[in-house]
C-alpha cells in the first residue's frame, strides 16, 4: 500500500557531463555557448562538483550578466573557494551585481577575513546597504527580505509606470508587485503589473492601486512572513520598519526556501534533534553529533523513571513472569499512538488549521479515536495473547486472566497515550514553546512510564498482585 | 534552549468581525463596499464561519468579479451548502469564471447529483475542458494544471505581445510566464513579463524568448512537478502531453500548496498514519481511526518478536533482576537513536540532497556520528547505573558489572540502530518504496528487539547469565 506513485516520465534533469567534457578540454568559447542551454541554478550545482582550478574557469567563462546569479546558488564552501580565485575588480563587480539578501546571505557564512575584503571592494552605497541588513536579527523578516524592489509614484499614469518599470525593473528582484510609496517611504499602495497591464491608459497608479496594503515588520518572525505570502498567495510581501516606511519585499521564491528550512526544523526536533542551517551533506560528523547527543541524553535519563516503575514491581514480577513478555508492546503502541495524535496536532498547529482555541475540540475527538483505537488494540492483544503467546508458542504462564491484564492495560494505554500526545503540544504552544518538541520521543517517555503503571494497577486488581 | 522566537510585531489578522456585523445587520450596500478592506481568501474563510443563510447572503453581496475566486477558497462543505442556496444562472457564472483547476479541485469533492447540475449549467467548451482535466490520475502534475495561460507567437513584435497580453490577459492565471507555441501547439519557448518589458521595440518574441524549456508530462508526480517549479525559482511551469503538446501550466501559488500537501503526507507517514487529503479538523473520528489502527496493530503484532526475545530470557532474568530496570532505557534510546538517523535520511531524500547512490557515504557519516553518540551514552549509563540506580535508589543488585553490561550494550544498541536507520530508508527508497514508512516506529520495533539480543549476548558474556 506504501509504494510510491510511478512518474510516467522522469521530470527534466540537466545533462551537465557536456560542460564537464569542455572545461577539461578548455574549449571555452563553446563552453561559453553551451552554457545558454543551462538554468544558473544548474550550472551552479554542476560548479560545486569540479576542482578548485576548473570551477575557477568555468565560473570566468560564464557571461557576465549570469555570474551573481550563479554565485548566489553556489555552497558557502565553493563561494569562499571562488572569492580566493578572483580579482578585486570581479569579485566588486559580483557583489554590486548579487541582490542584497543574497549578499548578507553570504556574508553571514564567510570568515571575517573574507568579509572584510568583500566590504572594501563594495560601493559605498553597496557596503552601507549590507552592513544594515546585516543588523537584522536571525530569522527575521528583515533577514530574507531584498532591497531591490519597484516602486512607483501615484500620480503617475499607466503608461508613464510601465514606462517606468521598462527603464528600472532590470535591478528589481521581482517587478511583477510594484509599491506605491509617498516622499517619506510610507506605503500608500499595491499594484501589480498585471492590473497596470490591464488598465486603461488614461487612468492613473492611483486609481488602479490597492490600499489596502498586507505588509509586515522587519522584525517579524520570518516563518509568519512566508506563512502570510503563502496564504495571500502573493508574488512578494512588503517589508516596513517600526515607522512603518517601507525597506524592502520578500519574494515568493525566498518565501519558499524559508517553509522548506523551517519544516525541516520542525521535522528535526519532532525526531529529537537540535535543528541546524546546513544541509546533511554539509553537516561535520562533530556537528551532527552535537545536535543529537542532547536529547538522547536527556530522554536516557528520563528513562530512569520507567526504570524504577519497573523496579519496585520486581517481586511481582517474579511472581507472574508471564506478564513481563507483554512490556515491549505495551510499551511501543503507547508511544506509537501518543506520536500519531501529537505529531498530527503539532502539524496542525504548524500550518494554522488548528489554534490553541480548539482544544477542547481536539481532546474531544481524540478521546473518541482513541477509544476506538484502544479497543480495537484491546480485543487484538488479547487474541493475540491467546493465539500466539499461549496456543502456538506454547507460552503455558499465558493465562485467560493473564491476557485479559494485557487487553485491559492496552486499551486504558493508548487512550492515555493520545490524550497525552494531543494535550502536549497545545499547551507548549500556549507557554510559547515550540510544540515540535512534544513529539514521539518525548511523548514516549512519558507513555512508557504510564503504561507501566497501568499495567501494574490493572495485574494487581485482575492477578491479585 | 527550545522558546520559540519571539514575534515582535504581529502578523496581519483581518477583523472580520466588522463584516459579520454588517450581515446581520442586513446592511448589505455598507457590507460590499466593506469587503473592498480584505482579500479574497480572508472573506472566505469568514464565510466559512457563517450559518447558511448568512453565509448565502454574504455570498450574493459579494462585487462579481470576486465571486469565482472567494468560492474557489471555500472549503468543499461549504461549497456545496452555496451551491444548493444559488440559481442556475448564478452557478454557471461561477464556473465560467473559476480557473479549470480550481473547478476540477471542486467536482472531485461533491457529490454525484451536485456534480451533474454543475456540468449541466456549464457551457459546451468548459464542460468538455472540465471532462478532460477530471481523467488526470490523482497527483499528477495534469491534476494541478490550470488551462488558463498566455501564450505569444514568435513572429510577434515586442509591443505587439505586451499588447496582446493587455487585451488577452484578464483570463489567464497569470501572465507573468507567457509560452510560445507553433500551429500544432508544440512548445517553443518560454518568455517572461518581465524580459518582454525590460526588450527593446523592434525585437521579437522569437529574439527575445528562451528555448530551453523545462516542462513536465501531464503524468508526472505533482510532487516532482512542483519541486522542479521551486528548483528553478520559476512562477509557472509548462505540463504538456505525450505527444509534447503544450495543454496547461501549474502556477506557483499551487505548487506551495502540493508541497505543503506532500510534506504533511510525510510527517504523517513517519508517524505511523495513513495520509489523508483532509485536515485535521475535516476528517471524522471514523476516518482518524482507519488512518491510524493499521500501522499501530502491524507494529503491535511485530512487538511479538520482541516479547519472545524476553520469554526465551525469562531465567536468566530471575536470576539477575536488577538487569529488567534498565530494559526500557536500553530500548528507548535505541529507538530514537535509530529515529534520529532514519528522520535525517529521510527528509534529506525529500529534499534531494541526499541520493541512493550517498549510501556509502551516509552510513559512513552515521557510523562515526553513531560511534560518538554510543560512548558518550554508554559513559552516560554507566554513571547513571553506578550514581542513580546504585546510590541514590539504592539498588544493591546494580553491580560494577551489571553497570558496565548496560553500558557496554548501550554503545552498541545505538550503533545498531543509527545503522539501521540510515540505511532502510535509503534501500526502502532503491526498491521503489516510500522512505518515510521507515521512520521511528518501524525503527522502533526493530532496534526493540536487536537491543534486547544484545543486552542479553554482553549480560551472558559478563555475568556468565
Amino acid at each position: 500500500m506504501e509504494q510510491e506513485k510511478t512518474t510516467q516520465t522522469a521530470p527534466y534533469v540537466p545533462e551537465t557531463d557536456r560542460l564537464t567534457e569542455l572545461v577539461q578540454a578548455h574549449k571555452l568559447r563553446e563552453l561559453r555557448e553551451t552554457y545558454q542551454d543551462f538554468q544558473e541554478v544548474d550550472i551552479a550545482e554542476w560548479l560545486g562538483t569540479l576542482p578548485q582550478d576548473e570551477a575557477l574557469v568555468a565560473f570566468r567563462t560564464l557571461p557576465k550578466e549570469w555570474a551573481a546569479e550563479v554565485f548566489s546558488y553556489l555552497d558557502p564552501d565553493k563561494q569562499e573557494e571562488l572569492i580566493t580565485g578572483v580579482t578585486d575588480s570581479e569579485m566588486g563587480a559580483i557583489v554590486e551585481e548579487l541582490y542584497i539578501d543574497d549578499a548578507v546571505d553570504m556574508l553571514e557564512e564567510l570568515p571575517a577575513n573574507v568579509v572584510k575584503r568583500i566590504l572594501r571592494i563594495a560601493s559605498p552605497e553597496t557596503r552601507s546597504l549590507i552592513n544594515q541588513f546585516l543588523k537584522y536579527p536571525e530569522n527575521s523578516a528583515g533577514s530574507v527580505m531584498t532591497a531591490e524592489y519597484t516602486h512607483l509614484k501615484a500620480s503617475m499614469t499607466v503608461p508613464e509606470a510601465i514606462e517606468h518599470i521598462r527603464r528600472t525593473g532590470a535591478d528589481s528582484e521581482t517587478i511583477y508587485t510594484c509599491y506605491v510609496t509617498d516622499q517619506k517611504r510610507y506605503l500608500e499602495g499595491v499594484i501589480t503589473v498585471r492590473e497596470l497591464l490591464l488598465a486603461k491608459d488614461d487612468q492613473s497608479v492611483g486609481d488602479v492601486m490597492d490600499t489596502n496594503v498586507i505588509s509586515v515588520n522587519t522584525l517579524c518572525d520570518r516563518e509568519e512572513a512566508a506563512k502570510l505570502l503563502s496564504h495571500y498567495g502573493f508574488l512578494a510581501l512588503p517589508v516596513v520598519d517600526e515607522e512603518k516606511r517601507l525597506v524592502g519585499i520578500i519574494t515568493v521564491d525566498d518565501a519558499l526556501t524559508v517553509i522548506e528550512e523551517e519544516t525541516t526544523e520542525d521535522i528535526e526536533k519532532m525526531a529529537a534533534i537540535l535543528p541546524s542551517d546546513k544541509s546533511y551533506m554539509r553537516l561535520s560528523v562533530w556537528e551532527l553529533w552535537r545536535n543529537r547527543i542532547p536529547w538522547l541524553l536527556l530522554l536516557m535519563i528520563s528513562a530512569t523513571f520507567t526504570g524504577m516503575i519497573l523496579t519496585t514491581f520486581e517481586n511481582a514480577l517474579a511472581a507472574q513472569v508471564a506478564l513481563v513478555a507483554f512490556i515491549p508492546m505495551l510499551m511501543d503502541t503507547g508511544g506509537n499512538s501518543g506520536a500519531q495524535a501529537s505529531v498530527t496536532v503539532i502539524r496542525g498547529l504548524s500550518l494554522g488549521e488548528i489554534e490553541f482555541s480548539d482544544i477542547l475540540r481536539v481532546i474531544w475527538k481524540e478521546l473518541r479515536v482513541a477509544g476506538l483505537c484502544g479497543l480495537c488494540l484491546g480485543a487484538a492483544s488479547f487474541a493475540k495473547a491467546m493465539l500466539i503467546d499461549r496456543l502456538i508458542l506454547g507460552n503455558a504462564g499465558v493465562t485467560v486472566l493473564v491476557a485479559l491484564t494485557v487487553a485491559l492495560t492496552m486499551t486504558l494505554t493508548v487512550m492515555t497515550a493520545k490524550a497525552v500526545g494531543c494535550t502536549l503540544p497545545l499547551i507548549a504552544k500556549r507557554l510559547g514553546f515550540d510544540p515540535a518538541v512534544m513529539a514521539s520521543p518525548l511523548i514516549t517517555t512519558i507513555v512508557d512510564a504510564l503504561s507501566l503503571l497501568l499495567y501494574f494497577a490493572v495485574a494487581s486488581r485482575l492477578l491479585g498482585l
